[in-house]
């Protein structure tokens, strides 16, 4: 991003605080670690709750959120749940749809590119065969996500292809991510 | 999994169902294909909502549903947001909880193993000079995620390890998802 000649507040984002935030972390890379976090408990069946509140970012422990998110996951009856919240494999296409969002719009703002209106449909293809272990020849997660974004900006459909791609979701689905699971028993 | 001499409900799981699932899905593989949707709209900022509603599985259009689950996404202050919402990558964190807690409750039950509690702690590191495009030696997602996962059961953490990696989300974070991305100029 160059932030020299962008003063203000673009697409609801304030620039200036963006420029120095990226001037702090060009300065002293170590700014540019963070750590975010979740807490999942079980409640029955395919119904679970995360509360999200702590956050490391920009060299210090967050203190500004009050309280927690609240979270619940679930399964719909046909996936012998109770539909008491999204299941975990609609969440993950609300992460990517959130941040190829939030991606488009910041680094859009950065560029002095105004937006005016951003939706996105996405479909996520998933065989149950992978889950169910029926087949191990079958993937257990998405075999393939679509995701459909309408804007309304002056940027051309190539720009704001390449805005969206900054997503750090978009990064995570699209490549492996090391995952380490420690498992202790009570 | 092998339902043969399970029944009942175990751990919240309706194992009895479950069979007749497997076993219809066995018959006939097609009914394995599912597909989850999202739509999302910009809001402001780094503020986004995402309803979700409508899916396809078991070889049908879902009518259970009869409204959308609605969540919102948002960054905190300290990443230029108003906080009305976790952010992107936390919601990741939480798909990823969910569907490991819910993969080892299901398949445990259908080994007729008892689960007394799941608890999990998660931690995602992430250096933002990936996504401000401050370096591309970065990755903009997540380098390495943690996950704590403490159980009350009497399966051993290696059986109780097995079960949760048979989770969709743990698979599509793990490993590489195709992505599709095309973007409409309204």
């Amino acid at each position: 991003m160059s932030q020299a000649t962008m003063t203000g507040v673009i697409n609801g984002v304030d620039v200036d605080r963006m420029g120095q935030t990226i001037h702090a972390i060009q300065q002293n890379p170590s700014l540019g670690t963070s750590q975010f976090r979740a807490v999942n408990r079980w409640i029955n069946g395919g119904h679970n709750r995360s509360t999200i509140q702590s956050f490391y970012s920009a060299g210090k422990e967050d203190t500004t959120r009050t309280k927690p998110f609240v979270l619940d996951a679930d399964e719909p009856p046909v996936l012998l749940g109770k539909d008491q919240g999204a299941n975990p494999v609609e969440y993950v296409l609300h992460a990517l749809a959130a941040c190829l969002t939030t991606s488009l719009v910041y680094h859009a703002a950065a560029r002095g590119i105004h937006i005016e209106s951003v939706e996105s449909t996405l479909e996520g293809d998933l065989d149950l065969q992978g889950f169910l272990g029926i087949s191990n020849q079958v993937r257990k997660g998405y075999k393939s996500i679509l995701v459909n974004i309408t804007v309304k900006s002056d940027a051309s459909t190539e720009e704001l292809r390449e805005l969206a791609k900054f997503s750090p979701v978009y990064d995570i689905v699209s490549n492996p991510v090391p995952i380490t699971i420690q498992i202790d028993k009570q």
